[in-house]
C-alpha cells in the first residue's frame, strides 16, 4: 500500500468550519513526537528514505511505533512506500539503533486532530516552531494512487484549501531548512 | 545490566533429575526461532556483535523481540552488553532491516525448558542440528559479574556437569561452523 498524501498551511478555524458543514467526523487528538535517525552507511538527504520512531500519546495511551520511508514513487503526491510495526520500549529500541551506528538527527513535534472524510483522514497540525497546517490523507495501493489524489484534491477544494499551495516538503525538512 | 552464562553440552535427562533433587521449579517451554542479519556497515563477526529478531512461542501466545547483543566485555564468562524491546510484527520489523540494508544471514530454532534454581536460570535447550545443551544464566550490574558467574560455576557443579566442558561459541556460531 502507499499513502497518498497532501498538505497545505491553513489556519485551524476556519477548515473546522468547514469540515463541520461537509459532516465530517472528529476521530480523536494525540500528541505525536518523532525522532528521525541518520544512517551510518547511507545519505538519508540524498537516498530520500528516512528512519522515524514515532512516540504517540492520546489520552492515558502511549504508543511507539518504528517506520522506515521509501524515495518517493510519485512526486506530485508525495507517494512513498511506508514499513512500520510497534515497538514496546522507545527508549531501549533507540538504544539499538544507537549501537548499530544510527543517530538521532531531528525531532519533529505536533499536536494532530483527525477528522475521517470520505473515505479520506484530515489531519489539523499544529508543529512546534512552524505553525499550523492541514493534511488530506489515504492509502491506496499502487493501481490507485491516481485516482486517490485526485480525491483528495477535490476534498481540499470543498475545504476552502487551495491544491496549488500544496507543500511537498516534510515537516522535518521545513524545521530543519528553517534552522539553516 | 549484563548477562552471564555458561553452557555445556549434556543429556537432559540426567540433569533433569538433579534439578528435581536441587528443588529447582520448572518455569515453562518455549519455541524460539532467531533470524541473525548482517549489516550493510559492519562486519559483525569481526565486530563481535549481533542483530536478531526472535520469534517465540509458548502455548497459545507468540511474541517478538529485537536484540542487539554488543561484543564481549568478559570472555570467560561469555558476558556482553544486550539491549532488547519487544516489536509487534516480526515481518514489518524484517522488511524495515532489509529495506535498511540489513540481511537475514541465519536461523537458530531450538525448544527451550527453563527452570528456577537460586535466582539462575537454568535452560535445557534442544537446537535443530545441534542436539541437547544446558545453559545456567543470571543478570547482574558490571560489579556484580566476577561474583554471578562463580555461583554459575558452582550451580553447574551441582548439577553433575563439569564447567571446564563450556562452550564459548553460540548456537548460531556452532551452526555455521557445522556448515562449513
Amino acid at each position: 500500500m502507499y499513502e497518498v498524501e497532501l498538505k497545505v498551511r491553513a489556519s485551524h478555524d476556519a477548515v473546522r468550519d468547514r469540515l463541520d458543514a461537509l459532516g465530517a467526523e472528529r476521530t480523536g487528538a494525540v500528541t505525536q513526537v518523532d525522532t528521525y535517525y541518520d544512517a551510518p552507511h547511507r545519505d538519508f538527504a540524498e537516498t530520500d528514505e528516512a528512519l522515524r520512531i514515532r512516540r504517540e500519546e492520546h489520552g492515558d495511551e502511549a504508543t511507539t511505533r518504528v517506520t522506515y520511508k521509501g524515495p518517493l514513487v510519485e512526486a506530485a503526491s508525495k507517494t512513498r512506500q511506508e514499513i512500520e510495526t510497534g515497538v514496546a520500549d522507545a527508549d531501549r529500541f533507540d538504544d539499538i539503533l544507537v549501537a548499530l551506528g544510527f543517530s538521532p538527527a531531528a525531532v519533529v513535534e505536533k499536536e494532530r486532530e483527525r477528522y475521517a472524510l470520505d473515505g479520506y483522514t484530515v489531519t489539523l497540525d499544529t508543529v512546534a516552531g512552524l505553525g499550523e497546517f492541514v493534511e488530506i490523507e489515504r492509502e491506496a495501493p499502487e493501481a490507485a494512487v491516481e485516482t486517490t489524489r485526485e480525491g483528495a484534491v477535490a476534498h481540499l477544494r470543498d475545504l476552502g484549501l487551495d491544491p496549488d499551495d500544496q507543500i511537498r516538503t516534510s515537516y522535518l525538512g521545513l524545521l530543519l531548512n528553517s534552522s539553516e
